[in-house]
């Protein structure tokens, strides 16, 4: 499935990139390159990270970019581009590169995670369905991050559709959920996207369709043996629900049908109390293996202080609070003007600002992750383009926060993080498949990022140092600047 | 443009809402007709009401609803499904019937805004698609109210492209904040399907394109002189940004050129302190009348405290915070059974829960808005759905807040809110254009809704009242439900 087809999604941008399009085609400008950088200021929720999730979408997006006729004629109607202009946007398709770290790699703030070097149009046009899709599925991936842990190793499951913001949004939503650790979606079309099985039971209106909870029950168990969890909060959790399913599931044993994955499912109600008076009820009837599966409005916050309080759940559905990130619900990612390339040269750009965090990191860049010899990722490091920092003797750095501080990095190892994704319109990276990209995001948090950073209290703010280089010349530009005033 | 067509959005579903229908379809249960109301619990923001939007894409969604042969074969990998269903659904279409409030109509908590009376299995496989339009929509369109109302007659535009969580939530998003009552979009996708132009100007890349601000000016004057707002805050807003406006203006007034359309926008800073000071610049260089537009972050509350801080502002454009409705980003529309025909009657059905607040109201229903003798809507009504109110004489209700008091209704009239929108799976409603929408709106809110329902602090709570046949039917039926216990 892709993204396109009949909807044009090209035609998602802010209108202002159509005209200042127009502005570049009509100054003749349209061979100009140009470099924008992608990246965030601020971790969602105080956390110490963020999960890059949506390259695929990106590329899709990329991949499809035209304006068809109808496009056109809209634009026509605005009565704001010439008819050259017009024509021109006919044959548009990108012709750029673009840079980005691996879909799912950790990230943190002002780094640049994607780099479009391109001709000023091309890089111009692609700046909201870019900024939209990195934006969208990297605050639900590190959302999904942030409740999985808070899970503690029990599965987390996605069950926003009905919540999410847009048909869209439930879908690349559930995928980017999936990136971020949940282990299944109950959405159809994301699980049929990612080649995946959705997962589900039933819903109250099953239990109130027949004459009594108990028939219900029944006929769900003698359809779906395999995967019988039943809903067990329509009238009375403990005095008709448990009850009522531990009858079912002695009938089951009694016709000898293996009770395999089987349980009951609350989502209503207190949940610690429940659960764990549900599971008395449970382990008594012999039927300790099981499942206690939870839903209603939870997160990070509401599963940890169920689990505080001796819960005994096996499993969360998670809906509205994963889909919509509702504590935190905007991923602040931005599009910059880094460098323009003209007359044989590259000119390095910087945004200075009213609010001292909007100065951007100017000039053609590298972001290298910075290894100590555990293996643990110490740092960032921003330098130059044309740089290769040489780990073999003591590597002098400056954290550009504290830059009178004389700084090395030793005996560490470097690894660069963006990688070319399209090389001249055509793309040049590697699909790959969900579980490729969930596995990505684990072995990361396991082996490589500081358990200090993944805490939910306070986190250890990651590094972000620069070459001295890199840095001598940001602040060469800034005192330009000041000159110029 | 419909949101179907090679992605199939009929595959948006819960995976439950297909084992279900596979469990009515192996009863024989799928001629058995039901009842399911959509409504919600809570309106956002401790707000007085909400705004219905979405209808428009809930009837593409039910009217293009079918299983294509690649969803068919999705199905049956899940393994879960016998062939005889998966032929069913080939065949699927939706035949039943749905009524709805008119889209647009203000709407309050517990009140059925839409009823699906149809085929169990039709009714339960849309339930997904239902609630997620309904709940991305009239969150949206509720928020731009909110909105809207702080900006206290300036115009609001929507510049939410790049924060909305997908590309759906852009689109769809920037439809239902005009009905809210946006004055415009920035998204083009959105502004093309609505047949409306989109606005918008310039980026800050566009100013760090050229080699100064003021030649950036310039060349964007040239380019757009009837709609000339300058972006002023990429280097020094007071110092430059301005000014260098000003410079333009001047010599657009000297070539003779008329400025209509024109002023300068901000969007970092303190918005209170550099709009008075950016207008005492432009008023004393005589453009009394070019706009200050502000942009960065802005929702109802920051509205609400420039302009209370003498903020000298023409109009707003608003981002990330209305299009994910950022304080509040979850609209809690639910889909509950009310009523399963069979043997000839109608059995009304009723959910109790651990949650009193979660108990719902039975039965097939009819909701009336109650007027009073000014045209102000003083309540709502629930009635069975065979009853009519006489207005003619006093007419007494039952609060279900306060049974026990003797109410009644003197000299009001009353207007049903439910419409016939699907009759057997046909389409029996009216379109209506994105204007005729927002107009419905604002009449509303201007004629008929209490200036104490809109208010953002304390307002009044909407009554919803029930006819006394109604309340005596939902009483036996819980009583009922006491007894089986």
């Amino acid at each position: 499935m892709n993204i396109y087809q009949e909807r044009n999604v090209s035609m998602m941008m802010d209108l202002y990139e159509l005209t200042m399009a127009y502005g570049y085609f009509e100054n003749g400008d349209m061979d100009t390159r140009v470099a924008f950088d992608v990246f965030y200021r601020r971790n969602p929720d105080q956390g110490g990270f963020a999960v890059f999730a949506g390259l695929e979408q990106i590329v899709e997006y990329i991949e499809g970019i035209h304006f068809g006729e109808e496009d056109i004629e809209y634009m026509r109607g605005l009565k704001l581009f010439s008819e050259d202009f017009l024509d021109y946007l006919k044959e548009f398709r990108f012709k750029g590169d673009i840079y980005a770290f691996p879909e799912g790699t950790i990230m943190y703030p002002n780094e640049p995670v994607i780099t479009v070097v391109a001709p000023i149009i091309d890089a111009q046009l692609i700046e909201t369905g870019i900024l939209n899709i990195f934006n969208h599925q990297s605050l639900i991936a590190t959302k999904a991050r942030r409740i999985v842990r808070a899970a503690e190793g029990r599965p987390v499951a996605d069950f926003g559709g009905r919540r999410a913001q847009s048909i869209d949004a439930a879908t690349y939503g559930a995928r980017a959920a999936m990136i971020g650790g949940v282990s299944g979606t109950a959405t159809v079309s994301a699980a049929q996207m990612l080649g995946v099985s959705a997962i589900g039971t039933m819903a109250h209106s099953w239990i109130m369709r027949f004459e009594d909870e108990e028939t219900a029950f029944r006929a769900y168990a003698k359809l779906y043996p395999q995967n019988c969890v039943l809903l067990a909060d329509t009238y009375d959790v403990l005095k008709s629900g448990v009850p009522n399913a531990i009858k079912i599931f002695n009938e089951m044993k009694e016709a000898g049908i293996p009770l395999t994955n089987y349980g009951i499912r609350l989502d209503s109600g207190d949940l610690a109390y429940l659960s764990r008076k549900a599971r008395k009820q449970l382990d008594a009837a012999g039927f300790t293996d099981a499942k206690i599966v939870v839903s209603n409005s939870l997160d990070e916050y509401t599963i940890t202080s169920l689990l505080k309080q001796g819960a005994c759940i096996s499993s969360f559905g998670v809906g509205e609070r994963l889909i919509t990130a509702k504590s935190d619900p905007v991923f602040g990612g931005v599009y910059k003007l880094a460098a323009v390339m003209e007359d044989g040269k590259t000119v390095p750009k910087i945004k200075v600002s009213e609010t001292v965090e909007k100065i951007t990191n100017p000039g053609l860049k590298e972001v290298y992750r910075v290894y100590d010899p555990d293996g643990h990722a110490v740092a960032d490091l921003i330098t130059k383009k044309d740089e290769t920092p040489d780990m073999t003797k003591p590597y002098r750095y400056v954290d550009p926060e504290m830059p009178w501080k004389n700084r090395h990095f030793e005996g560490c190892s470097v690894k660069k993080l963006q990688e070319p994704v399209f090389i001249n319109g055509e793309f040049v990276g590697e699909k790959k498949n969900i579980k490729q990209l969930a596995d990505y995001v684990k072995q990361q948090l396991s082996n490589e990022i500081w358990e200090e950073e993944q805490r939910f209290e306070n986190p250890h703010k990651h590094y972000l140092d620069m070459s001295p280089d890199y840095y001598d010349m940001k602040m060469s530009l800034l005192h330009e600047m000041r000159e110029d005033k």
